[in-house]
């Protein structure tokens, strides 16, 4: 037997250097060189805690873009802490990965991570790396901030509240409805642009990171829109013990969802109900309704009253004619 | 068309009351009936925060019990905690479960998850629940405390540092042998009670959360063994700055892993590099060592010296007469 040398790193710790090292800027990362991350809690803050993933084959397809892969898992979370109030702090990530991807899309992955770890000010903390035979998963755990007791909760909508969201609803939902049938831009007149914007929507959800602290201040109850409207809309309702009713033209819509649903009114039970928003649905009280506005609005985010909270239970989507509508299936689940 | 209530709970929802609420018991996860958890940090302490997980076909065998693939999800990342000096506070869970999977398995998977979550005192927080067309994957996000700035660090280990670990080694690599190839057990001469408890030592890693604050009181540096003890010592060394020279002789052994590895002594190889130990390895200054070993020997864990820390680099296993063991491959890496 001969000497041998144990301290060469692994081909793990090789890879992890590489591509994640430059992304755990946080000093209680340890450069990911420890077994776990360390923080000290801003004074007078609670933490707020989220986590969710994305599964190859269930939330995007095999070829999407790796960078969009990588903003759209971290994105996701980060878009929950915003419709809570909470200032990103940083994230773990645990993501497994078949063998055979090709070379660049670590490299792509990486660097859509960084991109977004620096923009949203949410540095990596630590993580896990395996190999996975099956899908690639990207799980995220996101920390946020609010200060202590102030986390915007579901279950606050009063009745007489206004309910209102940010940005446009059923982009995305439009985007994976393009994305599987390759003839439908054509057929719903979209142009180029519509197409592009639609797309795009599915592929890099926008956390409202802007107006966490707008929210915090001015609302009575918030979440983000990820499962549809309709689904997420009930939820809301339901845990708040009051009935929801929204009025479907006050809706705001992209003009390329615009188009697409005048071209094919069928398609408004998509926008309803799709998912993949990532807008923030919230309820207000009136007189906080153009104070929230004017805030977001300062930021760059349009907020759209939609409908209004009253006692009882149930949640209605009325059209331009009052008739209620009914969808077969109120909200997206990939359960 | 009919008026139509959109607020009936999802299966998902459903699916989450019914399993996970009972064990989020902490008041910030809120029942689970909302978007993110919230926590106040207790005031003083660092937070210490790990992200494991456990993937069917990689980490366990599909057909290992569910209760134990819970236990396993949870406590690799409670193992990490211990080993860093930090009392659990909680934890997120990602689960992606394939259809079809008996109806017993998630009742079972429940049931094992609650007990640990109990008995740990490291209550569910939040999570989130997704169709996985492959595998079963279940990602742990841990949360635990120390006070300020007190967490063990890998980084840590002094020339002049006694190398010591808990418990036994190699248990858990010997355990997957066995489940690997039904015969071993009888051609290492193993009775059915030392095969048991080699193949208990797999299914239910032991974290060493008793022993947390003893560790920050007395080690220099420490991590958990789950990589091979070759290869995590290895690690630490390099982090550190330093040499290591373990004594085999001293490495502390089960009876069934004594018996087997006297019947075929090719399986050191795999007591010291298979990994999966879950054992705390710490390096310590000679006059903390006895009080280290006191404490935890209250708490009922052993404390075994092993090796020495030198000035240099390289880490070195001799065996009774004093030859350096050469290991093709010094830890099991999943990637």
């Amino acid at each position: 037997m001969t000497e041998h040398d144990h301290s060469a790193p692994s081909p793990e710790d090789d890879f992890i250097a590489t591509w994640f090292r430059p992304i755990a800027t946080h000093p209680g990362a340890f450069g990911l060189l420890d077994d776990a991350a360390a923080i000290t809690p801003p004074p007078g803050c609670d933490l707020v805690l989220k986590t969710d993933g994305v599964i190859s084959g269930v939330h995007f397809f095999p070829d999407d873009p790796a960078a969009a892969v990588a903003c759209k898992a971290l994105r996701i979370n980060l878009s929950d802490l915003a419709a809570k109030g909470a200032t990103p702090l940083g994230f773990l990530m645990s993501i497994g990965l078949p063998s055979g991807l090709p070379p660049d899309w670590i490299r792509e992955f990486a660097r859509g991570l960084g991109d977004d770890a620096a923009n949203y000010r949410c540095p990596l903390l630590g993580g896990d790396t395996d190999r996975n035979p099956g899908a690639i998963t990207v799980y995220v755990m996101a920390l946020g901030t609010v200060p202590q007791g102030t986390m915007v909760r579901r279950a606050g909508a009063r009745p007489g509240d206004v309910i209102v969201t940010t940005g446009t609803i059923g982009d995305a939902a439009l985007g994976l409805a393009l994305r599987r049938d390759g003839g439908a831009a054509g057929r719903l007149g979209l142009d180029a642009g519509m197409a592009a914007h639609l797309h795009c929507r599915y592929l890099y959800p926008q956390p409202r990171t802007a107006i966490a602290e707008a929210l915090r201040r001015h609302v009575s109850a918030a979440m983000d829109v990820s499962d549809g409207l309709a689904g997420d809309l009930a939820k809301l309702a339901r845990v708040s013990g009051v009935a929801a009713e929204v009025s479907v033209a006050d809706v705001p819509l992209s003009p390329a969802a615009r188009r697409a649903t005048a071209a094919d009114p069928g398609l408004m039970t998509t926008v309803l109900t799709g998912g993949d928003d990532f807008e923030v649905l919230a309820t207000v009280a009136p007189e906080r309704l153009e104070d929230l506005r004017r805030e977001a609005g300062g930021a760059g985010v349009a907020v759209t009253a939609i409908g209004v909270v009253a006692a009882g239970q149930g949640t209605r989507f009325r059209d331009a004619d009052g008739r209620t509508l009914a969808f077969p299936r109120p909200s997206y689940s990939h359960f």
